[in-house]
């Protein structure tokens, strides 16, 4: 697949519906070396994840029966808003872990809403099942070209904004993000992957096999706690390259309230775990070496506003 | 007074000390235009107030008894922050309005910290007494050429980044953000100086002269409480010329929720004060008209972290 001019494509698509989050360079964080930083987690929705929502949706054709998703919380926020700005019905299953924040984002955007018992996979199934059912489109919320596509554009943008690093650090769930990343770089700069020690899903997969499952838990796990990694990110992690970094809950804690104390950055706990990586030291640049941190969600519990 | 090199020696001075806060254009908030926004609430310690701080140290010769500042909070921060890293040490006054967020917050700089029963003008008048006793460096909070300067520099960083904007809104407390920002742009763009109606000082000012009194309350105000206006800002809204807008506390609160909900950017009152104009109408900007918030604060009570 030719990644490069559909993520291009993506982009046009869907630039009057996105925000063109801001980048800055920044020292601190007690690292001693200056760092890029994007904020991404200032999209619509709290997350990177209203790109693929948008791409997905004004690619294809939307069928009367709308647009059905499953999701941890932050996808399910964005593709439920996505169908309002465009004027499409959305049903969301959400699963009980994305908690009590992420369910009431998800109902304000005006989406028909399904809390699931149990983890992520539960509510893919009954997700799909709708979809068999209706014959509504499902916007996966990881492994699909169009949402890969909608979420590499924010290297696209990124670049375009003057990105100016030899290593970009992602967090890392099913892979979307990091898939989207991989597509547009190509191998131009170093990723470095960062997964929660608790969520170690890719860094498993790399290791053992595509299709290993990995149980998940943890601050970040309604975010970054896919079991299985999504294909299209394996194979281009396989294909392109990626260095995979492990981090402890503590270390995203730690971070999380970083940003805050240093930059005024709210984040949830997996739009802080690829900086947590820098300040813990699980990731160590070469002098010398620029480094880049996307910071890609904020829908932190309990809401500042509304619980 | 020459504003203009003034405040170009004032960004070289402070360029390695300050964040370059990150700039965005922005569709939302439901005001049917597009609106450009700095995220100078990004700035160390939580506000714009470390250009002033940085500015006023570097300047001068800073005597062995240090540095003496009085402050509702935000000033205070910066001032003790901008001290530890050149290695002085610092006094800092404030009153009890600034509130346990904001009184942590300076004292987690480590400055030598009093907190003093009443308002603002009880902490500068002990502040000034220090001054007299020790021979300390005062910085005052916003009637001071390098504080004036360093805030100067907000607007003269925006234009390098590209500002493309007719009019800038800018949340007014003592004069010293926005009497830079006159200075610095003299009458190149319209300015808006916003005030909660609880604390209208520059507005009763314009009405009533210079020294006018105003008692001041409400939501923002150990933020924009100052009980008169700095006579530089004074000066400089005469003579460059200033809208006076005055903005209900409900209509920041209702902004600062949108911040939030739209943005991810967490703001304390003050900080949203700017863009509350333009949400409850109480400023309307003519078909066209292409135009600026500066959200220039964060220091929120209570912290989502230390409470």
């Amino acid at each position: 697949m030719e990644w490069k001019p559909a993520i291009e494509t993506a982009m046009q698509r869907i630039r009057p519906h996105v925000t063109r989050t801001p980048v800055l360079a920044f020292n601190g964080f007690g690292l001693g070396y200056p760092i890029q930083m994007k904020l991404e987690q200032m999209q619509h929705t709290g997350s990177f994840k209203a790109r693929g929502a948008f791409n997905t949706l004004l690619k294809g054709d939307v069928p009367a029966a709308g647009l059905v998703a499953a999701s941890g919380g932050n996808h399910g926020a964005a593709v439920a808003y996505a169908a309002a700005q465009l004027g499409h019905k959305a049903r969301i299953y959400v699963p009980e872990i994305a908690g009590p924040s992420k369910i009431a984002l998800i109902r304000d955007q005006g989406a028909d809403l399904v809390v699931v018992p149990g983890a992520y996979a539960n509510a893919l199934e009954q997700a799909q099942a709708y979809e068999r059912d209706t014959g509504a489109m499902q916007i996966h919320a990881y492994d699909a070209p169009g949402t890969l596509e909608g979420q590499g554009t924010v290297m696209l943008e990124w670049e375009e904004q003057g990105l100016d690093a030899d290593t970009v650090l992602i967090a890392v769930g099913g892979g979307g993000l990091i898939g989207g990343a991989l597509a547009w770089l190509n191998g131009r700069r170093k990723v470095v992957a960062v997964e929660p020690e608790q969520a170690a899903t890719l860094h498993n997969a790399l290791a053992h096999g595509p299709d290993t499952a990995t149980d998940v838990s943890g601050v970040a796990a309604n975010a970054l706690g896919a079991r299985v990694i999504g294909r299209m990110c394996y194979d281009l992690a396989q294909s392109v390259g990626v260095q995979s970094v492990l981090v402890p809950d503590q270390a995203i804690v730690t971070a999380q309230r970083a940003l805050w104390r240093e930059a005024r950055q709210l984040v949830e706990p997996a739009g802080a775990a690829a900086l947590s990586a820098l300040i813990s030291g699980a990731y160590r640049p070469e002098p010398g070496e620029r480094v880049a941190v996307l910071v890609c969600g904020a829908n932190i519990a309990p809401d500042p506003f509304t619980g």
